[in-house]
């Protein structure tokens, strides 16, 4: 029994990821070019993500703030490298009301600019380091290919924003939250990830470095899923934030910045989804277990009720359909939209002293006795269905990633069966250029901490500096 | 003892506002002309309103949707009266990249079009309805005079769109709406409200009626704090919103729309704050209690400790400065960010056996036994303060309320000790504007369920139609 909605992932992967995204009413095209709209079930995926990463945010000092939406192009423009970054792709706002304005002003395609103008405002002396704070908010790049989630002209998302005393602290913090994010992706999300640093062709516009978090979707495309940057003082002398250091000298602060965004909703999908539509992780499901009672008896009506309180007394997020649309219906239904447990209680099987737990991952049904442990029941699903679905992603990543000596090799798998690839490089930007030939592959990142595979580049053959993890990108 | 960086209400209430903004660190100005910055205390703040409400609509069956920032000029045009009444105030992008676009978009200033272009897509049939989304997001309206919270270009808001089979249940849902900010204000932000219709000169552009939620700050002026649309069909008209109801014919759908911004926090504050700085209703405080120890006493220490961890296991937020600063800083510092309760624990009274509690509203201390139910005594004081503070208000507003016969009386009242003032109205806009020669004063709303003061309108003395509240307002 396969969804007919939803074109097989193994003949046209794209089409089946669009068909996924309606089919579980996750998001719509809109007539903005570009944007879509987040409809109820993605858009309660992230507020489910915002939950936890806040949390996690929290718990690490950090604090909320909101900055504008507009930058004048003067601000935008004092840090060189950034405006060039960004400048192509800025949405511009040259009207206000009846009148142009003096100066046109950039929808924020991200903030450090505004952060640095507050801070350079703000920041007096060393007693005033840390500023740990991060927004949520809505960001525009004026994308010409987009793609629901992955790549949309507006996008949500969070960028923490801090400043430091010391270079130490400062690059202390951008491994914390690369280590956060790492948490987020393996132990909610269920995707294992590949943490690194970017080389200086993929670095942010304006970062001394780049670390990032890598994820390899289903089909062995590579999705960049968070960053984590250290500016050194680049902004903070660009925008004069000083302040008067333990010597009572003036000093520039370093700093940081970070950000994941809705394209992990996309990253969700690639890596976990199947022929019949969404399968989340039970940590990131907004509602865990849908309860399917059959027919209208009464007592089977109470039944459910009583299970539902016991669920959601346990804080599992349950919910009963007990509406009048066919039993085969709503399984489909609930499918589709990725609920990962669904609890049925047929007449037959209630009078036989049986209900039935359908797991959403591996679609088995289990049967259990009607006095059995429901909670206790439940959260073993739950936990079993967050850890294989884990270790799905992880053994299919293992089986995608190559190390590779030789550059005919990397062509052949690229061509084939696209994956990561671990293979050396000299440093030079030449040779990542070259590797762009084969189907677009790029540099992933740099793996600081594994041991060199060969002493030689792939590309070149010249002397290596570093071992890279390679591979076509969304 | 008063706080010196805060100016006297009584004396300049405008300036007071930005002092206790500026020095409870709520928001900085940004150089952004217009916006602002929340800084972490205002956003807060915000946060913890967004929950209570978000509660609240999610349990009346709402869900969040988000649509896109960008309008194109279009769409935005299809409805006649919101774009005359917007057109005005909308900031317009007309650059994007390097390229001029085909068309204008106007960064959303609200968003009933993107709504009801999407609704058009998606409603076939009576099953479809209701629809009952919300968004919380930003928008921009081209204000030409601003001031923190109260009126900034760029502000947060929410905004309710739902549809409906029957003008009944669209109806219902307007006043559900109305209500549950009511609740809001008068439950959380200990801020007596009036609700009632506005006139049609002061309704909003393209609604059939609006009711709205008005407030009576501490100088007398109204503050407009949130409304509810009721649009019947003009806009399933002009967006072409149709489905197939009960009786298998095409009819148009019933729409509301509401909302409220962060104008709540200049609404809050302009209510409850005093030459101290900010005082914050307990239930909407996102911190509740600081615990000072005085001193480095290690007994001291642990036993403030030990009452942090009972207040949050109690679901109290606290927290406990220990810093090196003096016990006077950080008296003046948490009273000026308005925290609720303070416990103070000096050397001298822990070896008497005594703790101190002192209230932010009446900022009178309290000293009870050592071994008193701390979680209780705070409680009954959190409670107390949070009825303290409505009260308050509400007899303040009681006092600035009066009843007109006399147009004469209501020049004299605005010109010397503005409030609400009631007074008949015979209905034409003509009475309307003469009314707005008195400062400015404006219909605040119609109350529909009181009875009539007098027969005749209090302007032209012609058949009074209705009992208004009038008032000036921000």
């Amino acid at each position: 029994m396969k969804n007919k909605a939803i074109t097989d992932r193994n003949e046209d992967f794209a089409k089946w990821y669009t068909d996924v995204v309606k089919a579980a009413k996750l998001a719509e095209y809109s007539n903005v070019k570009g944007c879509i709209v987040f409809e109820p079930n993605g858009y309660a995926l992230w507020e489910k993500m915002q939950s936890v990463l806040d949390k996690m945010f929290k718990q690490t000092g950090h604090q909320n703030v909101y900055m504008p939406l507009f930058i004048p192009e003067s601000l935008l423009k004092k840090e060189g490298e950034l405006i060039e970054g960004f400048a192509p792709e800025c949405a511009w706002v040259t009207q206000g009301g009846k009148n142009n304005l003096e100066e046109r002003m950039a929808v924020r395609p991200t903030s450090e600019t505004l952060f640095s103008d507050y801070y350079s405002l703000k920041v007096k002396s060393y007693r005033d380091l840390p500023k740990l704070y991060n927004q949520w908010c809505n960001v525009v790049r004026w994308e010409k290919e987009t793609r629901p989630f992955l790549r949309t002209r507006e996008f949500l998302w969070q960028e923490g924003h801090t400043i430091h005393e010391t270079e130490k602290e400062a690059i202390e913090e951008t491994l914390r939250m690369l280590n956060i994010y790492k948490k987020f992706f393996e132990e909610y999300l269920a995707i294992p990830v590949i943490t690194g640093r970017k080389t200086e062709k993929e670095k942010f516009a304006g970062a001394e470095f780049t670390y990032t978090v890598e994820a390899l979707m289903y089909n062995g495309v590579a999705l960049q899923s968070g960053t984590s940057h250290y500016f050194g003082q680049k902004f903070s002398k660009a925008y004069d934030i000083k302040f008067l250091n333990r010597n009572n000298e003036w000093e520039y602060v370093y700093q940081t910045s970070w950000g994941v965004t809705t394209r992990m909703i996309g990253g969700l999908i690639m890596v976990h989804s199947d022929e019949n539509g969404l399968v989340l992780p039970p940590k990131i499901a907004p509602r865990q277990v849908v309860i399917v009672p059959i027919g209208n008896d009464e007592n089977i009506l109470n039944f459910a009720n009583e299970i539902l309180n016991k669920l959601n007394d346990a804080d599992i997020t349950a919910f009963i359909d007990n509406s009048e649309k066919s039993p085969g219906f709503k399984f489909a239904e609930y499918e589709v939209n990725g609920i990962p447990v669904r609890i049925e209680i047929g007449k037959r099987d209630y009078d036989n002293g049986i209900i039935t737990f359908a797991r959403r991952d591996t679609r088995e049904k289990i049967t259990e006795d009607i006095n059995c442990d429901v909670v206790k029941v439940v959260k073993d699903l739950l936990n079993d269905i967050q850890n294989n679905l884990y270790n799905r992603a992880l053994a299919r990543r293992n089986e995608l990633t190559y190390e590779c000596k030789d550059l005919k090799e990397i062509e052949k798998i690229m061509n084939s069966k696209p994956g990561f690839v671990k293979a050396m490089w000299c440093g030079e930007e030449e040779c990542e250029l070259k590797m762009k030939e084969i189907r677009g592959t790029k540099s992933r990142c740099i793996l600081e901490n594994e041991k060199p595979i060969d002493d030689k580049c792939v590309v070149c053959g010249k002397p290596a500096k570093h071992l890279v993890v390679w591979g076509i990108q969304y």
